[in-house]
């Protein structure tokens, strides 16, 4: 059987493979209908269109080899809380690459379509 | 009865008290003590001996006039998830105040001497 961290960790592997595939609707997909998104250097974002249109300006802004590393789940019935750690690169100086590093909360709730999905999701960067 | 979502803003309020009084060791007073902070621009902070520090250098650093206001509490037993917005000032050119406001996600745990404290606490800025 699997478990719910399994599946969370299943989960975060295939958005983070739309996210570096550049497919913001596949990212998109794993969020509930009233997610929020709570993302640095901008507002907070309520709706998965919102949130399409989020991971859709990241991807055009060429934020690349996105990783994403679950370090804690806490189940609640439908809800679990993962706390995780994040790294990616974005452009740099003189056309070189910067490398980011961060750390992330976020809120899955389960089961339509027996699914868990993102419902609330904030991160920050550590420099 | 207070509520849940009574007593977390209760605490909130203490807690941005201490922080607007200078007081750090009165806001780690809120974190359990297996407590992680994920602040912007730093590592992760585990302890509530370290979330003390982190405090007193915001403190050091004449961060002001916080303000927290709690937007939504989700309960689950022992648990709560509380998403919120926070509005500060640091220091700003000319020696004027520069206004910040940003967002929230708090893990809260009870009840140790009946008390909801601070398990996990991750924020960022809007700009």
């Amino acid at each position: 059987m699997t478990t719910v961290r399994g599946s969370i960790e299943a989960n975060i592997k295939m958005l983070v493979a739309s996210l570096n595939g550049g497919d913001a609707v596949g990212v998109a997909a794993h969020y509930t209908d009233d997610a929020a998104l709570l993302p640095p250097d901008a507002g907070r974002i309520d709706g998965r269109e919102g949130i399409q249109g989020v991971w859709q300006g990241l991807i055009d802004a060429d934020i690349r080899d996105v990783a994403m590393n679950t370090q804690e789940v806490d189940v609640f019935g439908d809800v679990a809380n993962e706390v995780g750690t994040i790294s990616a690169t974005a452009p740099g100086a003189n056309g070189g690459r910067a490398q980011l590093s961060g750390k992330y909360v976020a809120v899955w709730k389960c089961c339509d379509d027996d699914t868990w999905r993102l419902h609330r999701d904030i991160w920050n960067f550590d420099a």
